[in-house]
């Protein structure tokens, strides 16, 4: 509605209430324009009704929502499903052009802005999480792993010669492959234990660095938010390593946003040493669905040269998930979050200890994590690795999501490379163990709920344990009998050399 | 988003591109412009996103969603449920106050003018169908019998003496119960043969008038759709009869709006004698959901005597529903509805007429009934009334909706009154039948589907008739005991005397 | 999806993990079942998953929803536009027959379940707030008046002789409107003063019975929820009169169920006298868009009687709305707003006091009204009335809504009927003052933000108050100029004798 | 609802017609098992209410929608904001797991179907399209080009030594980059002139093979789709000399799919020689936003190769939009669209080649192009380049989308290699032209105002032009001018050499 609508309006309504009424659109336009103008997190957050205006107000920008358009090119934004077009918003064209992923469209002017501000509320996320000094970054939707690779890709050609990746060992498969799919060999520094800890072996990454030779190694590839016992890697010094050397470094922060701890980690890394980009999940740090990332970065100049490097058009999915997102829980909200995480990871970890201790385990003393943790499965793993992933296998089929039952001796071979202990960060952990994490928007009824029913198999394993000790055949069996079978398909499905999230032993 | 907004997201995106956009924006601005200035309805639909952003641009002008309103009142407009206001565009102020159900809203200007809207709307197609006198009309959130009564209510205090309703028979429950509700007698005029055609008795009506005295009679009330062999009732002539004996005159038009012959009836009644307000359902012609109807007359001051005696606050809900069914046709798809029931209509009269013949039933000759038509069912019901709701209940589990027998010989007694041959609208109507309808929205799939399993039913219950008459126990049986059961059931659940709409009687 | 709809995905992906879903599925029916089952409000709230998906589940068991059905009927339930049949979940149908809004529809099985549910819910939260001993009740989707007046229409058919309703005076258009549209004759029954408060002047409306005859008397009209001065009618005084006398009794409990108190007194009123019905708003007290009530009562037959008074269908709207929102809150939700409502009252009571006591006012002392207070406005009063409706502008302008300014000697003419003293519920009540309510789902910032705003406002009117007795023209006066145009259109618009709610007069 | 639900529904409402709703159900869920079952695209499509059913059905067998879930890990689909959670029909965990793109997630089975269910759905589609033998094909949320980019990583495994890729050049910078992306030097083999038509040198490819060594070639990259006067490559004699120097084959299919040739092509090519995957976007071919594309081959292995080279999971939203827009339209719904678009593309070619005599132009004879045409500009041409320019930017800013002018003589530099006569495939194709397309989707609405403001736009090119020679200064003046200035704009933007999609010039 323009001044001549409420004009019109005023004919068919008395004056003073529809004039009550545009003065009352004028402070949804207030926040809209301050969030065009300052390109910021608003800090309160804003309700439905301004998001949904806004979100409606861009799309009639682009050009398959003009009401005189004709189309005759090959993509111009036609939906055959009103559902379709409803669940976008009738945002269709995506973002980006064939030359950069951050390009403006001018068929689509409305995806265009939002996928700017998408890119700029992220930004200001970054800064208020910690890195106060990143100097630019985009949403691309990928996940993690893939938009690694996007990032290997685009050093690639500025180091024709390279082909070496050195990687601090991290457990988790897409790590791995994001630097094979991108055509590297990754050179796997295996961790170093300190007391319970898995730390950054850095004596290792300069051998292997001078071994190899720096113009051969495309990068550094470093980790913040892992596993528990593995903790985020000594950035500060990696990243001094990686100036001393000249070799780029990309950090994989994938859920680090959420915790000081992290972004403090890479903050203080790019002041001291070199850290060219770092990559986060959309997904894990803003509780959004499953398909994005962030890849962020101290020079404008690098961060563009990757959104180059995507070729063609994208899905503005992710980006309008952010937007909507942020804009509803405003920095304030976001913050909130944060704080609120940080006091479960306490209340997580108070409760895990207490627990592993009536049952004979201890809580990992693990304190530079600082979202993971783990209790030890000692007294479980004494007989067989079978009644450490019965637990897993048991509490998957509870609704127990994300534990992680890790036992020990697992070989693993992933795109070539075989791992031994994995799922454990190292050759020869010293005890089986089980992860839980307490990641953003947690519930304290999530913790209580899941030390209640890990309580509850733990001695249920144990009575198993003891009955087949004395050939005892017993009240749970059948539902025992069942998780076994769970775990079995599981491994068939995986072709996991032992063992498989059905598990539960990932997640 | 408004200049200011446009200006700054020129920072972030091209200006050109932001003004394809904001030009873009216009042409909606332009269509809401139009629609409050002139307040027609739009010829050419609107699309959805256009009626979205009105919408949503109407809400925002309730206090209930001003950004910075604080409530100290009893009714507030707040909502529980994220679904409820959702699902009403947050709409929840309702329409009216507590003086009169047309009056706008100081806390409400957005639904206010919404209520307004859905008025003129309603009036621009009442017009375009046919009424063009129609001087005023307004929605009522009540289907037609309460808006009947409140018809009647508001005639009581200009007649206080009036005790009466004259009203040609037809037989449908509601129609009766709102002159009983409204605390009148009801004066039933049995109607006349002609024909096939049950038509209004005239004669009768004027010796009624003269035998209960003018004053005593509140008001005449006649109908115009309705169930075949009955037919219109002749609106001219009762309306000079009104007009010369100074009664006034309440038409029932239930369905009528999408018929021009309805419409023309009441539109050439008003000209020649007496109407004073017509009342019909907004479901029923508007494909809305049930629970609104239009009430409308002849004068300003009538119809607004009428919005002001309902007393308090009513839902919006029939209004928004009617707004946004209005716009998305246009007049001109309202038209193609209208002009494709007359169609369908033809060609539902002549599949019903060869499938008659091939059962050696006939159909009806109806010719002044433009909706619904009749065909006999004089074979079936040689022996008993059994098979005729058979057929009825068979139909019903076959999902075919709205078909509807009608056998011989029913009584029942509604509100203290006895009508002998119910639901045929009179006395001693010759035969069985059945009735099916060309009502607003049907589709050539509707006619083949129910002439299929029409013809179906027919020989079905033919044969179980000659297997019965035979001591034959055979194939379909199991079927037929279900339909019977379904019936009896049907019986005792609404306690009429022989029959019921599970049966598919009523509809 | 149903047994063999789980097979056939088991053969997509993993048995295990398929068989977890379809266990997962089994939450949800479980807790439909113990819904339909048990009739009951669910203790703990459901969330949006599965109230979606119970809706989902009752539409398609409409007949417009079959995938196979053809209709033939005049209502088919038929949708033109995708947006209305989305936001109705696909129930076009509504509710009831022609015969009794509380009837099962033959076409309609989920609507019908749906309209039984409304019912069974609030006839739970009904007992829940207090009136332990409410027999049956239903939904109703028409507004409080429109409710009473078929309250009264039923009656009339008991008690054929009978022209009055006896009414103790609340000065509200709707409910005196509610009386004359029945087509009686209200006995005006004035409050009589004690302390601050007007209550029931039990002596004349025993006085009245006696003079005007029980047999003439169609039934006592009472309130319980009302503004401040004004308290809650003696229920229990009245409902014993009613007995002795053999009169019957309507409770008018607009907003009464957000209250113990109110609702004690009706329990109370039917256990020690005679109450026939009860009638509540659903938007006032189950925050909810206007346009529904309950009509409840203390015998199954007379509630049903009401129910069958209705003639036709109606809107299935309101209904929807009250079962999507008691699910979502479940009762153990309700009785938190229930409790917090209360809080809320004494949080608003104290800060007015605080605030009252600043300006050299005081808060009424009103302790018998658990929802609504006063606080005088004698000190602006002692000038004009200008002042007191000036401040009703101001604060309407301010975005305060509900708050309403109560000037002296007022004269209000409503369906012929003269009240002196219009709004204050008494001829002549001793002070002007100024109305705010503390409703159910309000929040601390609604009563910060309206302190805030009433203190400033008060400061402005008596600085201008100042000024205008000096002479003086100054800086807040082009506000104060609107403010008053304001106030002038309003009683242009309304005809009122002096005022209006734009004045924030009325809310 | 399952029996147990239904049987309590029962007690509620008559059995009968609780029944006649189950039944129902069954009705949809029988789709539902076909479609489970077969994995074969519905005949018919499906209405929303069966959509919407289904999705619901996949989504509470997410573990993020199980009502008893707890969740200790760092992923476990929490939504901050219910918009976001409701417009992904609360399908939160993607697809995929970390060590393949199509592998099933034990968290979440609903989503792991639908993943399923959306490849079959396409791979369906691709038989039914032309391409009989396909063997598998899966979703994948990346556009064209990085979809091509992911099957050339994939190749570089199998092909360690290999640098280059041989290219029929085509000017779309996507395509070229997703080779640079991949790390590889595309050979740009240029097309040679035959009539009007630019096709695929043949020769040259062959000599490129043989100079280059068939080992250090990764692969053949070609295309079908492609703007006129290019016509898709010979696909035949391409994949047969693949086969004879075993190269790998990867075809760009960007929008060919809606091309009953292109897919013939396809088969044909798979038939006769070797393709190893084609590669088809999403939004082209099926109506759906931007951000989706299906790489399909003739083994599986292969494609299971490429699906499993994704690192991690991704965005389950291009799937859920192809799901929701098949099952919708149904295979004979696509096939319509096909149909009409083929009838449609004669319609624009006829009606340009009008226009164009009209202006002394002609419509090129590109024959074997079946989705693109083009006009050529001799007259426009024969001045300067810029009124050229000038018609696409008059064109853009009259709502003409897609329509593509493109001036001789344009040099512009992609990733390093320059490309003369950029945009027209050639480096001198003799005349300067304008594009337009016939896309699935398209109406006859669209062509018609396409050729009124093209003749338009024409005619006012040319007046500006006979002004400009004769020194005159006039009416459309300020139009023009504001046309100039967003071509400059545009320039400015993209660093193009000459133009830019601001103009029209690209799409």
């Amino acid at each position: 509605m323009n001044c001549e609508n409420f004009a019109a309006g005023e004919r068919l309504v008395s004056p003073a209430y529809v004039r009550q009424g545009c003065e009352a659109r004028r402070s949804h336009e207030h926040l809209i324009r301050l969030l065009l103008e300052k390109g910021k997190c608003p800090e309160d957050g804003w309700d439905e009704s301004t998001i949904e205006l806004f979100l409606h107000e861009l799309a009639i920008m682009d050009s398959n929502n003009f009401l005189g358009n004709c189309g005759v090119g090959e993509r111009e934004g036609r939906v055959a499903s009103g559902l379709v077009a409803r669940r976008h918003y009738r945002f269709i064209h995506g973002i980006g052009r064939s030359g950069d992923i951050a390009a403006v469209q001018p068929k689509a002017a409305g995806s265009s802005l939002l996928n700017k501000i998408a890119n700029l509320l992220v930004l200001d996320i970054l800064r208020l999480a910690g890195v106060r000094s990143v100097a630019d970054c985009f949403v691309v939707p990928m996940a993690t792993g893939m938009s690694l690779t996007l990032c290997f890709l685009t050093l690639r050609h500025k180091r024709p010669k390279a082909k070496y990746i050195i990687w601090p060992r991290i457990d988790q498969k897409s790590c791995f492959k994001s630097m094979v799919t991108a055509g590297f060999e990754p050179v796997v520094i295996e961790n170093v234990l300190e007391g319970d800890e898995l730390r950054t072996d850095l004596k290792e990454v300069e051998a292997k660095i001078k071994e190899l030779g720096a113009d051969n190694i495309l990068c550094l590839h470093s980790t913040t938010s892992c596993f528990a016992p593995r903790v985020p890697d000594k950035l500060e010094e990696l990243a001094v390593i990686c100036a001393n050397y000249d070799i780029p470094h990309i950090v994989n922060n994938a859920y680090g946003v959420q915790s000081s701890k992290c972004m403090h980690l890479i903050q203080q890394g790019a002041r001291v040493g070199r850290i060219d980009a770092f990559v986060q999940s959309l997904d894990k740090n803003f509780m959004v669905p499953v398909g994005g990332a962030i890849i962020a970065g101290f020079s404008d100049a690098f961060v563009q040269e990757i959104s180059k490097m995507y070729p063609g058009r994208a899905s503005a999915s992710p980006s309008l998930d952010v937007v909507i997102t942020l804009l509803s829980l405003g920095s304030n909200g976001y913050k909130k979050l944060l704080k609120e995480r940080k006091e479960m990871f306490l209340y997580l970890s108070s409760e895990v200890k207490k627990l592993s201790e009536l049952h004979n385990e201890r809580l990992l003393d693990t304190s530079h994590n600082p979202i993971s943790l783990a209790m030890s499965l000692t007294t479980l793993d004494e007989q067989t690795n079978r009644a450490v992933t019965q637990l897993g296998s048991m509490l998957f089929t509870r609704q127990v999501s994300g534990a992680r039952v890790v036992p020990l001796g697992i070989v693993q071979t992933v795109s070539g490379h075989t791992f031994k202990g994995f799922m454990s960060h190292a050759n020869n952990y010293p005890c089986a163990y089980l992860n839980a994490a307490s990641a953003i928007g947690m519930k304290k009824q999530d913790v209580e709920l899941f030390i209640k029913r890990l309580d509850k198999c733990l001695k249920s394993v144990r009575k198993e344990k003891s009955k087949e000790s004395h050939g005892d055949s017993a009240v749970d069996n059948c539902n025992i009998t069942e998780d076994v079978n769970i775990q079995e398909m599981a491994l068939n499905l995986d072709n996991a050399v032992v063992l498989d999230e059905g598990n539960g032993v990932y997640s």
